[in-house]
């Protein structure tokens, strides 16, 4: 029993980390992060400010670990693509994932927040880039390694990875600005989009 | 002089006018929608805050008219369109001048802050949503146009229309994600996404 506690234990921070960091975006989301203090994140996940303060040091810690949680998720997707046979294929099978994920409300106003505050915060500018170059850098292998596979000259990878980023982010100020746009019909479109840019 | 005294006063009230946007777009970049009041806005524009309700009533009123004048720079570039020739070869010669405005620092600081707050606030959504109807709506008329022209089948022009959107206002995204991108690289690959999508 003993060793299933202590296996346990960090578990149990990793999960309230998560509970701070989800009540944190939910905040930033509907405030601001300039409108978000810790007294209000410290409500929103009903912990003490002091327990938030055990996990972060402050709000721009919170903003650093939820760009970096970000950054986590689209490596998972990196990491799923580097298992496929023919990863054009995998990349052109993904675009109604990724649609669904950049379209989702919440996260495109979270988004479009962290870019604001990027724009005028140079600590959050920093955490955003040092994110955005490391996910960059990732996507390049990637389409290297498909154009390899496919016998391709390699082409301008940097590029064509920018403009996909481009389009995809895109899609999350998209569904702000039209919240009733029908995806089904903007996904032959973007598959048509990606095959050009691949 | 009594009639060009006439003449002048419109044009004197819309400067004073343009001065007050420009200086409250300023303030919206540097601190945010909810960072900025009135007074800050008339300090910046050099007027006293009554100057400043004697042209707008409210805060949310600078920010419908922000949007008003971007969605009317939008609507000038569509008759632009319209006046050409060959539409298609148009949409693909404008790409540079796109890339360019949309990746200016302030241009997208500005509109990251308009989609975060539409995204929190109804009234300002609904600002950003009819102003982008507007904007769909006659790129959509222009895409029909085009195809017309070079006698294509009419395609899904609303979808087409919404994926161009993602595109280029995805750039805005990326300039601050990664400011420093190679802008001239983008160009044939933007050409080649919107060749894919007219």
């Amino acid at each position: 029993m003993q060793g299933s506690d202590r296996e346990q234990e960090p578990n149990r921070g990793q999960a309230r980390r998560q509970q701070i960091l989800d009540a944190a975006a939910a905040c930033f989301v509907r405030d601001g992060f300039h409108g978000t203090s810790i007294a209000k994140i410290s409500k929103a996940a009903g912990m003490s400010p002091g327990h938030i303060y055990h996990f972060f040091e402050s709000k721009e810690a919170i903003i650093g670990a939820l760009v970096q949680r970000k950054l986590e998720r689209s490596l998972e997707m990196v990491l799923q693509f580097e298992s496929e046979d023919d990863l054009f294929q995998a990349m052109i099978d993904r675009v109604e994932v990724g649609l669904n994920e950049k379209t989702d409300l919440d996260t495109a106003a979270l988004e479009m927040e962290m870019l604001a505050e990027a724009a005028r915060n140079p600590a959050v500018a920093e955490i955003v880039r040092a994110a955005d170059a490391a996910k960059r850098e990732r996507l390049c292998a990637l389409h290297r390694a498909a154009r390899q596979a496919r016998g391709m000259e390699l082409g301008d990878a940097e590029a064509s990875i920018e403009v996909i980023m481009a389009l995809f982010d895109g899609l999350s100020g998209r569904a702000i600005s039209h919240p009733d746009l029908d995806k089904a019909a903007l996904l032959p479109l973007l598959r048509a989009a990606l095959r050009a840019l691949l």
